[in-house]
Formats: structure tokens, sequence, C-alpha cells
């Protein structure tokens, strides 16, 4: 098969592979109908994450193609979304709603890799989630953007306990944070303020529901922000970048009580002062988002054509060009990179 | 008046004050019956923060003495407990459960000071709560408690998510830590696990509701509430010590999707690791507690005699031995000290 490999950073190829076969009995094989580039491909790609050869990619949809003998939820022909995270959605913990810290997690991106023809998914049943018939053509990005990045943003708007009433903050307007905007929206934020300085996102923000835009930063973004809620601050603020300023940012951007939802992947050195996080008095979670948990509702609501997170998706490259897609991503001519198969 | 004042680090004597006078028409002057000392005014006496000349103390009972013309739920003669942090427990922050972030909080550590024999609370309407009626003498210690102490553990307690069916887990057995383990009982806990090395605050700890004691700490102790949590980690973590370690404790207690409570003050300087928090998937919420939301409801409790904080006093003194106080807490004789006046 073809997949795509990243020697050194910078430096993406598609090469051949050996077809993945089932190694468990609760694994199946699938043909990918497509697949993208993450925000966080980026970090190895620039050298801040180490990458030697690796197997790129974590998001993924297709046609199930084998299943072990122990699989029983998924047939093959099923047309499936799997989370980014390896689960079983049996034990204590997929059970409690964390899906994305099973006693049997395993990053996709860490020892699958699936912007490639065919991948290997452990734990078929717990982190599969097959759709209702074959999806329309038009469905597919909406239906892959529910694999990582979608699941991602609303994750945050929900540990941000985005809802009615609430008037809900987001820092960083790259791709989660867009579809942060767009989970705000349907939780049903009364107020949605996008912090940004991308004409192009602020004009898709809008569209998913953003009501405000903030194109300040730092204290001048917080003072902003507080100017917009009575000098309270955000009830609801969702973190999609992952930096030490953002956090912060996120933080002082939360009035005391409120409740942060942070997604952005953080960086091994990085640091949060303790005695701010202490007076600040915030709710705080966050973390690589339990996706299977949100899958199902999210599947139908894009059935439905209640929500087009496939709109995210402002580049569509064969995988064959891979390399193209992490350089438009890498110079911000793309917000995400969609790779047909 | 008589009043505790630290010149410097160690350096703490009982002075003569002027009487304090109403201010604003929402001041209260309360004739204190008795005070403590604060497992946080050990900071200053230990150097670890500033002190200079600086009038002690922020837990507080006593009798309203005096009141501004406008305090209309407090009267003259009325029994009062007040919170550590002053609040009109009316604006927006207040009412949704936060007013040690009230719009005009005030530490009274900071500006008050009340190890003395009178003091002047503002916001006396939204800072103080009357009891039911004059306290029997043995109440006294357990209505101080719930001042600051027994509120703070009850906030982490609560903060933590402590409740039926879930496994607590305790750092630090300190006087807060230790109100932490009556508030998880009081909750309904299942399970409650103190992280303690020394005997007599194990006993008071049992007494409280603690099932189980670790002695290991660092990856000993972590790995200990993993044992005992089915390789899991605790639901709750209380952190009641403020420091690096003990925050890192606590997070690496807490099983994926679980909540940690830490009231524990953190000082300038220290910071907790972006990715660890990121890769924990844990909720966190601490701070200065929100006193003033649990009073009435912990007044009761006491004045129903369902608890009885006041067991974590283990030193009374009068006022005028205060510093004998700050030394036998400081050498760990003492877990906390009463000051009569």
């Amino acid at each position: 098969m073809r997949a795509v490999v990243m020697h050194t950073p910078g430096d993406v190829r598609v090469e051949n592979r050996d077809d993945p076969t089932i190694i468990d009995q609760t694994d199946a094989i699938i043909r990918l109908t497509a697949t993208c580039i993450c925000g966080s491909d980026l970090w190895p790609y620039r050298g801040v994450e180490p990458v030697d050869h690796t197997n790129m990619g974590h998001e993924y949809v297709g046609v199930v193609e084998q299943i072990g003998t122990d699989v029983k939820t998924i047939k093959v022909g099923d047309f499936v979304v799997g989370s980014f995270v390896i689960s079983d959605n049996s034990c204590e913990i997929c059970q409690a709603g964390y899906p994305s810290k099973c006693v049997h997690a395993e990053f996709v991106s860490m020892t699958i890799g699936t912007q490639s023809e065919l991948a290997r998914i452990p734990y078929a049943d717990g982190t599969l989630v097959a759709t209702p018939g074959q999806p329309d053509a038009d469905l597919i990005p909406s239906l892959l953007a529910a694999s990582d990045v979608l699941g991602t943003g609303w994750f945050a708007a929900v540990a941000a306990e985005a809802g009615p009433g609430k008037v809900v903050a987001v820092v960083g307007d790259g791709a989660v944070g867009l579809m942060g905007v767009l989970a705000a929206k349907q939780l049903g934020a009364e107020r949605i303020i996008v912090m940004s300085r991308h004409a192009d996102r602020q004009t898709l923000a809008r569209e998913f529901g953003a009501t405000d835009i903030v194109e300040e930063r730092g204290a001048d973004g917080v003072a902003r922000i507080k100017e917009l809620t009575d000098g309270l601050g955000a009830h609801s603020v969702i973190e999609a970048v992952g930096t030490e300023e953002s956090m912060l940012q996120a933080i002082r951007s939360t009035r005391g009580g409120g409740h942060v939802g942070f997604v952005g992947v953080a960086h091994e050195g990085l640091s949060l002062p303790l005695d701010e996080l202490f007076f600040a008095e915030v709710h705080l979670l966050g973390g690589p988002a339990p996706v299977r948990r949100f899958l199902p509702d999210l599947i139908q609501r894009i059935w439905n054509r209640e929500i087009d997170p496939g709109k995210v998706f402002d580049l569509t490259l064969p995988l064959e060009d891979a390399a193209e897609g992490y350089k438009a991503m890498d110079e911000r001519r793309a917000i995400k990179v969609l790779l047909t198969i």
C-alpha cells in the first residue's frame, strides 16, 4: 500500500509499505476513503517533536475490509469513522466518558498512521463507529472531521461547559478552534468570541457561529474580552493552541468559577505558573479528546446535515501529494488539508 | 485593642492598636470570641512570603458590636462566622457560587487581620453569617473552623466531586487535609485514602472518616493509590499542601477524567508542567475557597452537632500567647492553634 512517511522534519514522502494484517482478533482492517493532515502533524514537521521515518496520520474514515473473530459490532463493508485514540469502550474509564484514557488507549499517530490506503485498527468495536449507511460523497469531509478535529473542538466546548446563556471565548483560530466555535453554537452558547487576526478564518468562524472577533492578543486581548463581558471575563473559554501564552490567555479571559477547555497539544518543557492557576479559580479540563464518546452523536448530526464541519478543509489533494499538503499548512496557505485516497 | 503583629519573619508580638471604626456603611465591627493561626500564616513566619509589621489573621467568630446604616441582615448582638475573603454575595460571580472571586473580593489577611480583639468587616451582609442563636461554648471551635479551614477542606472535596461511590485521596495531612477528609465523608464518599506519615494526624484522619492511610510519597505514593484502585487512580483527589510536588502527586493519583480539588496556597515561582496537565486529562479546580457559599450549610451541620471539625484544634492559647502558637505550629507540635480572646 501507499503511505505517508516523514523521514525527518520537513521531509514528507509517499512510499510503499506492506499491507497491514489482523494481529489481534479484536482488530479490523479498513480501506481508507479519506484522511487528513492535523495541526499536530506540523510539530514534527517543524522539528518541535522528534520524527524518524514515521508513518503519519491519525484521522480516518473508510470501509471495513476485514475483521478479527472477536469483532462483534463492526462488519465487513461498513463505512466507519474512528477516533484518533484506540479504546475498548468497555473499561471503567471509557464508561465514565474518557475513552482517550482507556486502559487500552493507544495513539493512532504513534503506532499506526492513517495517511495510507489501509490501516489496522485495534479494538475495532471500541474505536470505530459505523455510519447509518454508505455516505454521500459530500458528507465524507464532515465525517472525516469527526475523527479528530471536530471531536476535539466539541470536547473543548463541552469541557468549557459552553451552553445556553454562556459567553464563550475561543483562543486559537486554527481548525480545532473553528470546530470549537461550531460546537459552542450547537451547544446553545449565547455569544461566541473568537480571537483571530486572519480574515479568512474570521469569515469561517462567523459561518460556524461566532458573534464577535477579537484581534488583540496578550493583555490587550484579555482586556477586550473583559470589556465584552461586563468586566467579568467569559464563562467558557476554549484553548486550541497549546502554548504557555495561549493557556494564560485562556485562563485570564475566564471569569472566576468559569471553565477552560484546553485541547491545544502541549509540549514537553512548557509550564504554567501554579500561583496564577490557584488565584484564577477557574475549572480546567483538557487533554486528548475522548472523541469516541461523541462520535455517535456527531455522525448523526452530520448525517442529518445539521452541521457541516467539512468546510474546515480548504484544500483537497490526492494522497500522493501529501508533501504539498504539509507545506501548505505549514505556510498557513491552508487551514486544514484533506487527502483523498 | 490588642492585636497580633508580625514584625519580621518569626517575630510575632501582641501589641496595642487603635480600635477599628465603621468606614463604609456596609461595614460591621465585631468583637472576636476566638480566632486562630492558619497554615498559610506560616509562610510569612518562615520568610517564604514577605511580611512587615503586618496585622495577622483571617479566621474569626464573634459578636457584632456595631453596624453601618446599610447593613440589613446582620444585627448588633448577633454571633457571626465570617469568610476569610470579603464578598458582597450579590454580584454575578457570588451568585454563581464563587464569592472568593467577588467583584468586591478582599483578603481579610491582607487588609484587616483578625488575630485581634476587634475587627472591621466590610460588606458585612455579604461576608458574615449569623448563627441561629448564641452558641454553647463547646461549639465555638467548630464554628471558628468553618471560617476557613473547614470551608476550605469542604470546597476541596466539592471541587474534587467527592461523593457516593467515589474513592477519594487526600494529599496533605495538615488541618485543611483533615477537614477534606471530614467533608468527603459527609459528602458520602465510599473510601477515603489519606497520605500521611504522622501517627497523631492519622488517628484524627480516621476519626474524621479516613478508611486507608498511605505513608509512601512521590512515585511510590502514586503506585500505592493505583494499587488500591484497580490500577486506575482515585476518582477524586484533594490537594492541601500547595507545592509542585503535592500538585503532581495529586494529578498523578487521579484517574483519567477524575477530579482534583486543590486548595494548598501556591506561591510565586512554582509551576506545573503543561504537557503533564494535558495528558493526565483530569478536571482541576482550586483556589481560595468560596467559604461564604458553604457557611449556612456548615453552620447548620455544626449547630446540629452532625460534625465536630473543632477537633482539628489541638492547642488552645490566649491571644497574648500568639507567639507560642506560631512556634508550636511551625515546629509541628500542633496541627492548628485556637486563640481565645
